[in-house]
């Protein structure tokens, strides 16, 4: 059996094979995972969380490897969540851009961490919440998590930094699509990144004229625009001053505190409801929906009639384990 | 008030205002949307489910359009849902590809409705399928899903569809980049688009091996690719054989029933989720929660604890409701 008061020393004092493994009980042990979120917590709540997102091949990972040595210079620690959308086709064999990453990685100020996010529905954010207390809990001044930002992760990622950073690239229309996909409306701050490709100056305006539709008041954060070229260092001395300024715009306006309660909110929210779903899902509830789905192209009764019949019984068999 | 058994009359004969109305019961008054579905429901399962998605700016409305065009040519109604990742920012202002479908939309044998994602969080999928259950009872023939497919919500159409279309386009790269984003183990048929575009060819061929790599036995349906221009309605004729040929796959090897019961499965664990959740995030809860995130930064507590606090609560409240 695991030691996890050991385990959680070792995590308080950096040890990379120590935190490489709590992640990995995250991933796979859950009521060790729970009994060792609860051990570290109260060393959480000193990292600063930063996102980074943006469409696929904006050069997310060149950015974050890119940040992470600056940060290094500056003599800061770093904690490194990548979010895999893996394919399960694949086994995420082609993700050759994380390999990159290596060579940060032996840094014993670094660590990083790749999370799949496939066949965990609902679970990428709460697994990879669960992963980033652990960095901070290890004492990692910064923990990064990058992921592909269309669809319900860019969500998700708002949902655990204090500063997210929306990349993107001078491609002719990426703005607006960008703007479809929901991305705007997240960002603390823009990186237009390959900005040496032609169309940048035209992409920068664009994205200027987008941030100026949108209404604000001057207790409003005003995300800035960074031009940068990631795999050649250029711009990221910038975007590192931007996501000083937005900290300290946070904690002088006392919204980190906030916003980090807020996070906490929606968090303990999706536990509950993940812990209620065990409890509805078991054996007999299960076979009394199985007992319907063998009849269900006659369709005699609504699913809105086998919910609530469901709930029915949930609710009956819960008073009978109070009786 | 609104006269549901009226309103479900009028569905099933197709009358557009009566399906639109509906629609935007679904979306906004909860009640009723569920009176109603359970009104229409023994009239649905007949429409067949196809589920279009893709990266952004595939050229997915434009596919969407020219295969609807040419189902209305061998007879067939069609009813689309387009679900659009709207920005709350711009209020959906830019779509203007959406624009091109209103020429498909006067015909009376097509009906389109837009519907939005954000901030609807978990509800894409239900509600859109809720709509899908009007269009089914009004007896259109086909029912086509337009969505943009990066993140949650190309899981999402496979919960829907029958049939899955995913859209590439030739650009370098794009093919693994889809198989990054999680789009091609959804896939029963790809179309790619513009394939007059450079590049066509050994996107083509970057598929192929791609999909070769997958295992499979002689039962499994293996996806082909269809070269297409949707916007010259080109390989559109190929696209239309191949979903029926998927059709009659499904049928015969009695998969289609099976994937509706699964589906259905997944369609009533959500309903009852979504119904609990309302239990639990009463006043009283709420009230619990936020008293516990007045201190959070003391870290004196972990979420876990407070949410088994809460899961604590929940039961005992449930129980004395029953005494």
């Amino acid at each position: 059996m695991i030691n996890l008061v050991e385990l959680s020393e070792k995590i308080f004092i950096k040890d990379k094979r120590s935190i490489s493994k709590a992640i990995t009980i995250i991933e796979s042990e859950e009521k060790n995972a729970i009994d060792l979120l609860k051990l570290i917590h109260n060393k959480t709540g000193n990292a600063y969380k930063i996102g980074i997102t943006g469409p696929p091949g904006a050069g997310k990972s060149t950015l974050t490897n890119a940040i992470t040595k600056f940060l290094l210079i500056q003599n800061k620690s770093v904690g490194i969540i990548a979010v895999d959308p893996t394919s399960p086709f694949t086994g995420g064999a082609l993700l050759g851009d994380r390999v990159r990453m290596n060579e940060i990685g032996v840094n014993p100020k670094v660590f990083i961490r790749s999370m799949a996010t496939r066949g965990s529905l609902g679970g990428l954010s709460k697994k990879t919440i669960d992963a980033s207390e652990i960095l901070d809990a290890a004492g990692f001044d910064f923990i990064i998590f990058e992921t592909v930002g269309v669809g319900q992760s860019e969500l998700d990622i708002v949902n655990a930094a204090d500063t997210t950073i929306v990349v993107l690239v001078p491609e002719s229309g990426d703005a607006i699509q960008a703007m479809k996909a929901g991305l705007m409306e997240i960002a603390d701050l823009f990186v237009l990144n390959k900005s040496d490709r032609p169309g940048a100056d035209s992409a920068l305006m664009a994205l200027k004229t987008i941030l100026m539709l949108k209404n604000h008041t001057d207790e409003d954060w005003l995300p800035n625009i960074v031009k940068a070229v990631a795999s050649e260092n250029n711009g990221i001395e910038e975007i590192i001053n931007e996501i000083y300024k937005h900290k300290n715009f946070l904690i002088e306006k006392n919204i980190l505190n906030r916003k980090r309660a807020n996070q906490l909110k929606i968090r303990i929210k999706e536990i509950v409801e993940t812990f209620l779903r065990y409890d509805l899902w078991n054996e007999e509830n299960l076979t009394e929906l199985n007992k319907y789905l063998l009849n269900h192209f006659e369709k005699t009764i609504s699913p809105y009639e086998v919910a609530e019949k469901l709930i029915i019984n949930f609710k009956e068999n819960l008073k009978s384990k109070y009786d």
